[in-house]
């Protein structure tokens, strides 16, 4: 926590004490060629003008290192409060707020203040939307904007020393907590803590039976992968019903359905929308999924190539640490790993950038489905990097390595070919048993370590470098600041040097964790615990890593962790075949000497697959049906909120009147029956004329003589003689 | 069609022209003892109270055969409309319809006029809801009411006659027929034939496929067994759209959630309702999932018995046709078909009225919730009743028949000490390999028909006996009926001597026959082609079924085709299962000699069982997705409706002006500096004491300022020198 200390221990840097009411800061950068520079400052004046046109007032600052900082607040109250009353009626219209707000605006902003999420957002808003749309169309390092290297909100300081002080000191979440998250850094934020910590919540009770599994049962118990798959069906169902309750209660349900147009995006004709009647730019949904067909080429070439890799790593492996017994094996045992380290990240970012092409080729409407579908595929690239290796240990290595050691003999002929003494000797080979577990407790102690270290301590440690040097460079600079602004500038020009804070990164990692919890944890019980230790850690570097080690993020809203969700129910699902066939693999085997692993009988494999999958689905299917039947707090207050805002337009609408029951016509009694009533009907039949109809229900005048008929009919029906104890 | 040309055919049977206005008659029983009698009487007047106290004209006729006929129709015109348009803005309140009617009324009934089973739908619930819920609470057959035989609407003949004449002579019913449908006879029933009509449309190609199949391909072949299964996937899921498209083109979308309280509802107390905030009564769903619970041991208790039947009759069978070779074999054979004739209806309904009691015990809010928990039971008993027969063929008899025979031994030890004489012989048992086959063209050709002939045939011979009967009992009363009533009359009496519609049962067996069609039809290509024409003919005789011998349905309210749908889609899952299975063990059989199929592999089996589920949840995800690329009519509408009567109510609520865009404030060009002005601000400051803040924003004063400080921090970044040629 040293990064904690240099930012927030002095307690009273002046530079954190004031954000001087700025809403965004724009990092301009000044180019040292006279050319370009002349056209960023062209830019820059288009720029200033734009903000101004919409509302917005600059101030402009020296960035240092050849930059400028352009300082944007919205130059009214009113205005503002006009922009954010016009957002929420929008919200309303969509249906993503149950009620309209207060016609009274005052009254409205006094029920519901605006947050600073709220503010923020709509202040870039104003930035970066296309100019017809209302905005300033200013798109960072795109086009004409290619000199503006950041557009980003100031830290509340005085509100991240509070959020950090609290939460190291607390152990679990409040609701309230994830408010204030909302209300600071906006809804996508707020939903990965609220997963983070309901994923926290769970994990405790399935640490703790892991922790006892370990004890008493051992691995490979169909026990444990029994209560490890309950455990992720409840977990996932139960999150999906929390989502959509937070989602309510933060007044954001829906709101993915009028995110943003994505700029880029490419229409074949404009067409009335069906909904709202406006024009709307349409793109042919066939052409699309003609487009989304190549998939499946892109998944097959992603699992050729990198299963490709991984296979040839772990034959090199097998060669060199269990065949080979040649001169430099302490060393030549590193070159699979070597092997990986360089060409894995190489294959991934390749593949990264060809998946957001593909995305990008099936040009949709929105930026939430462009995510959404990128998401998609990354997730795909990452189930394949994450779990390749513990996959080929356990389905490949370990029933069929005594199969395939004999043909790993190339490689010694290779070998042989290249040494040009005779060396090189080999050994027999033996599967390494422990080799399932070795890896699970890499990925799950190590390689959480290393990424922890990586996203939390060498930002910390690159910043300080960079910080002595700005310190040593910019020393002259310093006394053109003006007055009493010194210490705040140098925190923006500090703030402006961050990277930005990317919250579909953190949550790839964890569902990626949950992939090992779902699908491997039942051969090393103590995985759940090991994460439980690594998340406590995570909920609180990730608070660190957005107050101190990022820019201050964009408030985005979301209604749910998005994509990531449906990644979760498949790795859930996926979990219910791949342990159970993985216990019925190994639970036999302990690593003692008896039971050849690849003499299994198949069809005990396929068996108890088809089992565990089918109660997997009985058990989803069951924990659903109890899920529905609790009510969702969130989802009842919507609908209360729903009736009583219909009912208050109906009221004012239609009148009073019609919300009462109607009062029924009587119809009593038949009039008297006197000469003059039976003259005027006589004589109104004879104006009408007396259809069949008309008559049918003139037979008996009024309830009295229905009655009277009906009684003179039930006299009619002969009575059954009496029958005293003779059968009738 | 007999029976449409004993009451058509005449064309102009005075009977049928006119319905005398009348909205409901209710058949109210004489009872012919005495002390009973003067209860009925009392009752009776309590009913035509009742009746005029809710707004209801009412006259009574004699109905023969000791009973009353008392016709109902609402007093006024006036009354009617007014309950109309409540229940149309309740509708609205509860989100059932986007749009709120227009608040002229006259134009709201101009724009929407009240359809038939609008009219006849409320006239029903003033006369069956409870008193303190605005209706006359007259429940036929129980308590007060138990003289009361029935409540039905008259039928409308004209329309029916026009119906059946079009129907017979035409192939696809349009929109246009099932929206007169839905007109008359309301949502449910109308439901029913759209989707007897959708299956029909989507079996003319499987049933073209099958034919084909069944002349190239040959029985047990995979190719037809992935095209059934594909087939039941595009079906399942374009009706699943369909449906929802018809409710919203019906305005009954969400009906489901409004339904009628259950009479019977027993609650625990009564809280407040969260969402209308009125008084509710409330059943502790813990406790009513603990019943359900009950649900388990019923279902094993069904497979067991019925299980038990089955597999008795299956070897009494075996044993008799192909083992024993004694006297009397052509009649024994006949056996088991005798026991499960005698013993399976009677099962049926013990295990029916089990399943009853336990739906009871549930205790469910709504008539809904409680009908779609009895429907879910019943399905299991008609899923085990229909298909356990080949099943067991399938699945017992074809593989371990030959290992099953000695154990049937035991029935020719228990013959033979029957018979004193020793005449019995045995003979060799050998599998019959056409009878699965057999069973399959039973269950679909022969089954069907049977099902047809006692569904339509026997009725009208039923009712022509009892017409017969009728006529010869009842001339004497013949003379009583008032002057120009007496067609009419005995037309309304024959009508309340007919069967109620049930449009569950017909539901039911198209949900049993669309499971022989995904689970076995891969026996039999045939199957489908079997099925088309029996539907064809269904379609029409199910219609004959409701205008001719059955009163009138109460044209109840329905948004989907409810529980079958869950129904259907387990058959749909099931189906890739079992077909799978089926193909795998018989497709190399062929009926020859070769390959005993209880020699295959089992995980051969359990493989192709895998694969099949497994590719079958990867088209149901796949055909999901592009259904739901495509835009239904219907929703689109809807959401349309309900964007413009937000947009309409926020500018009567609000004004105009907000939905305009606002104004930005302009602070284009700061002021002249002039010697007054910075006077001016100088003393402004020192009024409201200088913040930093307010300094700050005070450095530039307007975009011109701002975009001149701006160039003067361009200007001082020391320029890279030219380097013509040289890397610099």
């Amino acid at each position: 926590m040293s990064s904690l200390r240099s930012l927030y221990a002095k307690g009273d840097d002046p530079g954190l004490r004031t954000n001087m009411g700025v809403d965004y800061a724009i990092h301009y950068k000044i180019p040292t060629d006279s050319k370009e520079r002349a056209e960023a400052e062209a830019a820059f004046t288009q720029l200033v003008e734009g903000l101004t046109k919409v509302g917005l007032a600059t101030e402009v600052r020296d960035g240092h290192d050849s930059s400028l900082l352009i300082f944007v607040k919205v130059a009214s109250g009113q205005y503002l409060t006009t922009q954010i009353y016009r957002e929420r009626v929008q919200d309303w219209l969509y249906g993503v707020r149950a009620a309209a707000p207060d016609k009274n605006v005052a009254a409205a902003f006094e029920a519901e203040p605006i947050s600073d999420a709220e503010r923020l957002r709509l202040v870039y808003l104003l930035i970066t939307r296309p100019k017809n749309d209302g905005g300033a169309g200013i798109t960072p390092g795109s086009g004409q904007w290619s000199h503006v290297a950041s557009i980003f909100p100031l830290h509340d300081h005085g509100f991240n020393k509070q959020w950090i002080k609290e939460w190291s000191s607390k152990y679990v979440l409040t609701d309230k907590d994830l408010h204030n998250i909302r209300d600071r850094f906006g809804e996508k934020v707020a939903f990965y803590f609220a997963f983070l910590q309901s994923y926290f919540n769970f994990l405790v009770a399935l640490a703790g039976f892991g922790f006892g599994a370990w004890l008493i049962l051992g691995r490979y118990t169909f026990l444990y992968a029994v209560v490890n798959s309950v455990w992720t069906v409840v977990f996932f169902e139960w999150w999906k019903k929390k989502e959509v309750d937070l989602a309510v209660q933060w007044g954001v349900r829906g709101v993915s359905k009028i995110q943003l147009p994505r700029n880029d995006f490419k229409w074949d004709h404009e067409a009335a929308d069906p909904v709202t009647g406006e024009a709307v730019k349409v793109y042919s949904p066939i052409n699309r999924f003609k487009t989304q067909l190549l998939q499946i080429p892109f998944a097959v070439g992603c699992l050729v190539v990198l299963g490709a890799v991984y296979l040839f790593c772990l034959s090199v492996e097998i060669f060199i640490s269990q065949i080979y017994n040649g001169p430099f094996k302490t060393y030549l045992v590193f070159t699979p790993t070597l092997i990986l380290t360089g060409v894995l990240p190489m294959l991934s970012t390749i593949l990264g950038n060809f998946a957001e092409k593909l995305t990008e080729a099936e040009n949709y409407e929105t930026q939430d489905a462009h995510d959404a579908a990128l998401v998609q595929k990354l997730f795909f690239i990452n189930f394949i990097t994450s779990y390749t290796p513990l996959f080929l240990t356990a389905f490949v290595y370990m029933p069929f390595g005594n199969l395939l050691a004999p043909y790993l003999d190339i490689f010694r002929v290779t070998a042989e070919k290249i040494s040009t003494k005779g060396a090189i000797t080999t050994q027999g080979f033996e599967i390494n048993k422990a080799r399932l577990k070795n890896q699970i407790v890499y990925f799950t102690v190590t390689a959480q370590l290393v990424n922890f270290a990586l996203e939390t301590i060498v930002p910390i440690v690159k910043r300080k470098a960079t910080q002595q040097v700005e310190k040593m460079t910019s020393k002259e600079a310093a006394a053109a600041d003006p007055e009493g602004e010194h210490a705040f500038l140098e925190r923006v020009r500090h703030e402006a040097s961050l990277a930005t804070y990317d919250v579909t990164g953190d949550l790839r990692e964890m569902a990626v964790q949950f992939g090992y919890l779902s699908l491997f944890s039942c051969i090393w019980p103590l995985a759940p615990l090991s994460f439980l230790i690594n998340n406590w850690v995570e909920l609180r570097s990730d608070a660190m890593k957005i107050a101190v080690s990022s820019q201050r993020p964009i408030p985005w809203r979301a209604d749910s962790i998005g994509p990531w969700l449906n990644s979760l129910g498949f790795l859930s699902w996926l979990g219910s075949i791949v342990s159970s066939a993985i216990v019925f693999l190994f639970n036999n085997e302990n690593e003692g000497p008896g039971g050849e692993p690849w003499e299994i009988k198949l069809w005990g494999l396929l068996l108890s697959i088809l089992l565990s999958e089918h109660i997997y689905l009985a058990l989803q299917f069951t924990v659903r049906y109890v899920l529905s039947q609790i009510e969702s707090p969130g989802l009842q207050k919507e609908k209360a909120e729903r009736f009583a805002m219909r009912r208050r337009m109906l009221k004012e609408s239609l009148g009073e009147e019609v919300t009462q029951k109607p009062i029924p016509p009587t119809v009593q009694s038949g009039e008297k029956i006197t000469r003059k009533a039976l003259e005027e009907e006589a004589r109104e039949m004879s104006v009408k004329g007396s259809s069949p109809e008309q008559a049918f229900w003139h037979r008996q005048q009024g309830m009295d003589e229905t009655v009277q008929v009906g009684r003179h009919i039930f006299s009619q029906v002969s009575l059954t003689a009496p029958c005293p104890r003779e059968r009738c």
